[in-house]
């Protein structure tokens, strides 16, 4: 059935790999879930692996996925290979499309009235292009079009859930959120220092290891700590994005 | 104080990712896994829910993984947005480092003594990059360096796995070998000529379903179509390599 459907648009590999993950357009009895990427790319966009461990899991729980984000230039391009800035200018959109197999739309035309549910991967991608974390840390300000869709679903009492470094996202837009942000042990978290700074900005850190997740159900933000443990295996990431999934679908 | 701060963010990322997916330089009694990524991004690179699926059933099952990819231009780069070629050039060892999270080696020092088993993921760049396959088809010719590492580890008798369209590369260097390429059924299959193409060049193909794998024990070379189908969900590629690479280990 769901082969038959497929059929008329099996043009190009475009078009084919554009049915392949199942949309929120085909309005049927499942759960429809936003992610929003910020690139593709652990330093200046979103971690690869958190990113499909969350398509993975909606899939694996019969969820639709539907992938979104913002059409503006990236903050810069890092080089993944040496870590240095390069001089090119990349889009947003344009490289969270490779993650999406083409499957994406712009941030703009997110509207909460639309899904049961929203993601945000981790990567750096959403402290440099999804908000100024990564250079402004407590006096950050966030993307407007995040804001926009980040209050819609907290005024629908939809869930939200925030991975990696992304829950500094939710301590700026949601005052007083309980949220993960890994852990005060700076030997195995590189980056303890943002606990710190979600709480500075009014959110309540919950030191959580990378299989688990918190959930703050007054908000309905469910969080998880996924690679800000140096450590952590894929299998570990993979796992705790499992986890925040299963209980996301299971707040709607 | 800007430009430190991003330094210091990106420079910590570095060296703690190089940590995080385990190393085959840890020589212990873990199986060491080579995967040969061709970029990032499916239209020009490496299907990226491909390689990460291999990565994360890597460490499911305790297995180290090693990341490579050659340090040549890729043969060109597409807008994954809009589907049309863009005019710049981009290194494939650096793309492919965006899903390696920075931890990956030029592809001419991987030798066959130092690892028990090798995997190649789908995507175009296998087609593109790895080989000329897209442009060729049956005339195709393959990269020496990936010529090179498919026949050491086939003289040394280690397993190899082959996602999606990368059995083409094992048509053209394993005369003979038996090779999943999906379906000949066009309307689920959108690439189905791959089957005539693969048998062209001296291959057996063995029609097989997404969730499904071949083994040739002769060759120790285990294969899955994962997206060849264009109706092929996340979970079902996930569960695809998983079999693939439990497979794999199995015969090491």
């Amino acid at each position: 059935m769901k082969g038959l459907q497929i059929l008329k648009f099996n043009k190009s590999a475009l078009s084919s790999s554009i049915r392949s993950i199942s949309t929120s357009q085909t309005f049927n009895n499942k759960k429809n879930v936003a992610i929003v990427l910020s690139g593709c790319g652990i330093y200046d966009g979103s971690e690869v692996l958190e990113t499909t461990s969350a398509m993975i899991h909606l899939s694996k729980n019969d969820a639709n996925c539907s992938l979104f984000a913002p059409n503006i230039e990236q903050f810069h391009v890092i080089n993944h290979l040496t870590g240095q800035v390069s001089p090119e200018t990349r889009n947003v959109l344009e490289e969270s499309a490779r993650i999406a197999r083409g499957n994406i739309q712009a941030l703009e035309k997110l509207k909460a009235s639309d899904y049961h549910a929203l993601v945000f991967p981790g990567g750096f991608g959403a402290a440099k292009n999804l908000s100024n974390y990564a250079t402004q840390g407590t006096k950050m300000t966030v993307d407007k079009e995040i804001e926009r869709v980040v209050d819609e679903f907290i005024v629908a009492s939809k869930p939200i859930g925030f991975i990696c470094i992304s829950p500094v996202l939710a301590a700026k837009l949601i005052p007083g959120v309980e949220l993960t942000e890994g852990k005060r042990d700076q030997k195995n978290w590189p980056y303890a220092e943002a606990i710190e700074n979600i709480a500075l900005m009014g959110a309540k850190p919950i030191e959580k290891d990378t299989p688990e997740v918190h959930i703050d159900y007054k908000f309905k933000v469910i969080s998880t700590p996924a690679f800000m443990k140096h450590s952590a295996t894929p299998v570990e990431v993979f796992d705790g994005i499992g986890n925040l999934i299963s209980n996301l679908l299971r707040l709607i």
